[in-house]
């Protein structure tokens, strides 16, 4: 193990009666004064209404409702998903093999137009089971019906940032929607919830519903998440139509001024001019990168390294599963290190440390978060998740953040946290049913299939 | 699942009194009379003498010492991992974010003077434990004191293609060593193993001792296993120093003209004018892939599709986990798709299914046993895994091929058999003990990875 590192935020527990959970005996993730990675050795960690109390080498601890012996697992901040389509699990493996406009125009579009309440809900608790068992306690979800996604939610114990998608082709209906339902759904799922205004993307959304997006971000203190530079493909297309990126694009509408937020899916298309127009951004921007679907559809990555030295938060993320293959965050923090090592030539660049950056406190702040979750701090939100290191995978350990982001996967997550309350405990899923979502939604694939009716949601045209 | 595919390889079991093995209710991956991947379901797998029997929907079936039921599992050819250097698990993660060059000349040439055989012995340990644990069956090393490997190799049960590797620093010494132990070793562990005489590479072993190799091999019948074009940096070192690729230099050597075979590990170097060479050899050719490690050296790829042009069987592998940080071929087999699609920009390209095939028959030909594994065929050794898709990660199934590659991890890998002996049983290792190996290699890693002494093996220079 990576020798102890006094934790900044160690501090001593209260003796005020006993913790809802002690978690003792691990290693524990933490970040010091300059956010760097440091793991404390032999901690116990002290939660009290749902919030980290301590993270600690003290003999002398509370009592606790719930005690779990940690031994041997290092404790770290659970992995939060930056951006996916949670229902489009139900579409995972559908349309294989495809450059994204055929991916969109001749399967997914058509498919999602038979989407039903149902197996919005069927799809979302699928999903939140294979995040909870890969170790995420949070996502940021971006789609339709997402009232259904709401109450799965809640139903699961995770932590969500939900928007409801729109296109212009819905006219000022879907908008309305949107703003409608992230009004009624903020704060919802006791509190765990936060809501975004989610237009779909600049090549789908126009200039003036962007701009009437912006007004109402602003007057109801809204975030905004989108799809924007996906790929270069859709830069070039946008210049030239427009003779503007689709940064540019988003900055004339008022979006990077939001100050709330603005969460940015992909940015594969961000380009060299866009990085003075993202630096002069007054509102808080990210960039959500899902770096296996980029690989998967022969896209460029995410500019991480120029987004770094202008520091937009790069948050790590799996897309939907009906492109990705999966919502492995775990793998999304190993890729995105292998991907921005390659691209940039530089083996030096983006290493373990620099990616549970990422996987941490610049997840966190891409979903607007930043000072709630993303840290085993005292005062933050106790969202933990405990690793087991004692497969043949990874042992021995020479360097612990290496361990983690290039030797486990997020198949050695045994335990998942939010606000407190265990998930998950030895890989066994406490708030979800699976077989009968497995089931019910096997039943249902046939009719949500179905392409012969010839309609789309939908046209792709970048 | 996939619809039920005719299996060419389904045949009707003998009557020839109860089996030693049977495998009921799975879906099984076999290869059709165009080696095209197909899916058989509901199928058994009949084993007897270290065989396949049969691979059959029929119901009646014989007795067998062990039955194995398999529902809702994919029964598939054990994964082969075609370069490794499996003692090098005892460094994973000493030397991270670092060049090649660097990389070699201060952390593991220097660390490599200090192994002991036990080190060895207990890194190859560990290392076959996560390879069983992770469905491989086979796996091709090239390292030192290979005779403490072959031991584990028998302990283990696994199958292992093995080469004492040897560079001309040590002069004629090297070379017949490597020959003893190749000549020795040959159809060890009860035909499990087999064989090769393993040079280091063109840049550490001169031309006269690569043709001294290919007479020796000629001479025996014994295949070789080396390194070379590793990176575009040596391929172009080699052009400035000799005015010959890597490929040009085995090929004066007679290497490619050896009639057991030539594998060569990596080849991201590889260039156009190799092309040729290689359509050229009279021997069987074969490249080994390890696409987890060049992106994390940034070296590029191997040049899958231009080898599959000419016939080039490419095999997938992980190289040591000094390097790559795991033995996972299943993510070798993950990558090996994604980044293909990715440098060749043709999302199309290296499908599920051909990934599949490069991880079954391309592999078992690149480790020479392509006509013994490497496919559930009656006739083949009974090497097989089965894989479990009721994880939320693996559902639902719309296109199976798609499922394994891209979904699956290694670790839905549930059972792991080799000549029909069962070496890991719903993910319990039988035949290595994990915990004392971990515990010994921990106690022996301080002066295993001390530097103090300023020793190398070997010097980095391409």
């Amino acid at each position: 193990m990576t020798p102890s590192v006094p934790a900044p935020s160690a501090t001593t527990p209260s003796a005020a009666g006993p913790a809802d959970l002690l978690i003792t005996g691990c290693t524990a993730l933490v970040h010091d004064e300059h956010e760097e990675i440091a793991f404390v050795e032999d901690a116990s960690i002290v939660v009290r209404g749902g919030v980290i109390e301590a993270v600690t080498r003290e003999a002398r601890l509370p009592d606790a409702a719930l005690r779990i012996d940690a031994r041997g697992q290092v404790a770290m901040p659970g992995l939060i998903n930056c951006h996916t389509h949670t229902p489009m699990v139900a579409l995972r493996g559908i349309a294989e093999d495809l450059p994204a406009e055929e991916w969109f125009n001749d399967f997914i579009w058509p498919i999602e137009s038979n989407l039903t309440e149902r197996d919005v809900e069927l799809g979302a608790r699928l999903a939140c089971a294979e995040m909870i068992r890969g170790g995420v306690t949070c996502f940021a979800d971006h789609y339709f019906s997402m009232d259904a996604v709401a109450a799965v939610v809640s139903e699961s114990g995770l932590r969500a940032h939900l928007g409801e998608a729109f296109f212009s082709s819905q006219g000022a209906e879907g908008r309305e929607k949107s703003l409608e339902f992230a009004l009624r759904q903020r704060g919802g799922a006791g509190g765990r919830i936060t809501t975004a205004l989610a237009p779909h993307a600049p090549y789908t959304v126009n200039a003036a519903d962007l701009a009437a997006t912006a007004a109402l971000a602003r007057e109801h203190g809204l975030p905004v998440h989108l799809h924007a530079a996906e790929s270069r493909g859709q830069t070039d297309t946008s210049l030239a139509r427009y003779g503007r990126t689709p940064i540019e694009i988003l900055q004339r509408a008022g979006l990077l001024d939001n100050e709330p937020g603005l969460l940015i899916a992909h940015g594969t298309g961000i380009i060299e001019r866009d990085l003075p127009v993202l630096a002069g951004a007054s509102g808080p921007v990210a960039v959500a990168t899902a770096p296996r679907g980029y690989l998967k559809f022969a896209w460029g990555p995410t500019p991480v390294r120029a987004l770094r030295e202008i520091g937009v938060p790069v948050g790590l993320a799996t897309d939907g599963a009906a492109s990705n293959n999966s919502l492995d965050v775990w793998e999304s923090m190993a890729l995105t290190s292998l991907v921005q090592k390659s691209t940039e030539g530089d083996p030096r660049w983006l290493t373990s440390r620099q990616a549970l950056h990422h996987a941490t406190l610049q997840s966190a702040r891409a979903v607007g978060l930043g000072e709630r979750i993303g840290s085993l701090a005292p005062g933050r939100r106790a969202d933990i998740v405990l690793v087991d290191l004692s497969g043949p995978h990874t042992q021995p350990v020479h360097d612990l953040a290496a361990t983690l982001v290039h030797s486990a996967r997020s198949g050695d997550v045994t335990t998942t946290i939010v606000d407190g309350r265990v998930l998950m405990r030895d890989r066994e899923l406490l708030t979800l049913d699976l077989p009968a979502t497995v089931a019910e939604l096997g039943e249902r694939l046939p009719s949500l299939v179905d392409r012969g009716h010839g309609r789309r949601i939908q046209e792709y045209d970048t």
